[in-house]
């Protein structure tokens, strides 16, 4: 079973009907995906997913609003966090760890700080803290008017040959699902996403009692070169946290997870197995 | 085999007769350690030592003027890795990676720029850049003041329970060897390289260069509370490299490697084979 081939499911909670996809091993705490600003489970790259799912349940899930699941994209990073909460109890999972990437590492550290009991180690990729520094709306129309086959080329990779080479492979990778793709995010996901993120972002004065609320073990993982959220941005969540472990990867945007999709799978497995 | 089991060999070279052990697997590329401030290969952690072994050749040594090597120990980081090259080419291996830690760390990076075509991959722990930022000296006169059982256990570890309790273990394993220790060092190696460190520090302007010239992938650990070299000499390595990881610890000091072993021969492995 693999990211491309898992079939949708679907489960009905708090009004929401949430659609997620499930895989991996049968044993060992389950890792709980958490996608990154307009993405949906297809936007995920199968050898992220797929090379987890070889030592762990892996779920990945669509947020209200977002994809084939029912209800609004909320415009804040905590309300997002309930929906996310919402689906997570529904599954009703004894215990989980959480990987965030980007906007889902917002949210997990949201979710860290509010639910400690059941989280039990969180992967935060590619984020900002609460009052960090973000560049999103200008790197994002920075890269659309490069006209790139694919937006990401330019937003998560760095302009260097083995980088963009990277990219290709990482998105040829994720169409290579052919039946039950999510649709494209729309407006109605982009324009509260980034209203959360942008707010997320100003809450300047409350960054460090945020990040010393989290109790669970946490890795950090960032790209040298991210122009959306730089790099500065995780070794201060690092210093702030009490038990937090950083990584960073060299010549890497704001995709570095997707770029060196089996190192970061080595490192996830070092961390969540440790 | 283990590091404290493995008999001392002798190999004399460039008119001095350096001491050192080899151990681990036959096969991969061979890791050669160099050591901290004062360090002989007794100061080393079997449990990293060992662990990497299990996976590749490792050599461990005494410098010139260092333990049972005789010699002079030099003044200057640039002579100590003169004469750490003149030892590793009279093992005539085609190929090494280098681990460095503290002072070794410095001795690797010029390693590393002088020698490409022999060095394969570099590993440096716990060290400053050419230029950076030091404390030596008063964290040294700190430490002695405490009245600790071992020095190491307020210069290597955080003052946390569990930071020291892994400074007790560390010190335990390391005293394991019974046979053929190395003599500890005293005034005549402290004093030079306590020069040699400070000096190397103070050389700001030549910093980003020097870094940019390591064309070697390199992975730089450190821990979160190094007081001797501060965890932000890492980060300012990592930007300005041009092939670097890099991978912080949690609630560690100076000898993070030696706080978390498991962990850290597994990121080495990670690194290494990658």
């Amino acid at each position: 079973m693999s990211l491309e081939t898992t079939r949708t499911e679907f489960i009905e909670a708090g009004g929401i009907r949430f659609a997620f996809r499930r895989l991996g091993v049968a044993t060992g705490t389950p890792v709980v995906l958490l996608q990154h600003f307009t993405g949906n489970m297809d936007s995920w790259d199968p050898a992220v997913v797929n090379g987890l799912s070889e030592t762990r349940p892996v779920i990945v899930f669509n947020n209200a609003g977002v994809g084939t699941t029912t209800g609004v994209t909320p415009d804040s990073v905590e309300q997002m966090s309930a929906d996310a909460e919402t689906f997570i109890k529904a599954l009703g999972l004894p215990e989980i760890d959480l990987l965030g990437f980007s906007l889902g590492g917002m949210l997990a550290q949201v979710l860290a700080t509010r639910n400690r009991g059941r989280i039990r180690k969180i992967v935060v990729v590619g984020a900002a803290p609460l009052g960090g520094e973000e560049h999103l709306l200008s790197v994002v129309e920075n890269a659309f008017s490069r006209g790139a086959a694919d937006i990401r080329l330019p937003l998560f990779f760095t302009p260097t040959e083995a980088s963009q080479r990277a990219g290709r492979e990482f998105i040829a990778r994720a169409l290579m699902r052919s039946k039950d793709r999510d649709p494209e995010s729309g407006e109605s996901v982009s324009g509260p996403q980034a209203k959360a993120i942008i707010e997320w972002c100003a809450r300047k004065d409350e960054s460090a009692d945020m990040l010393r609320m989290i109790d669970q073990p946490t890795l950090i993982v960032h790209g040298s070169d991210d122009t959306m959220f730089p790099s500065i941005n995780a070794y201060a969540m690092f210093k702030a946290m009490k038990d937090a472990q950083l990584i960073l990867y060299p010549d890497s945007g704001h995709g570095a997870l997707f770029q060196y999709p089996q190192l970061f799978v080595a490192h996830c497995r070092t961390f969540l197995d440790g």
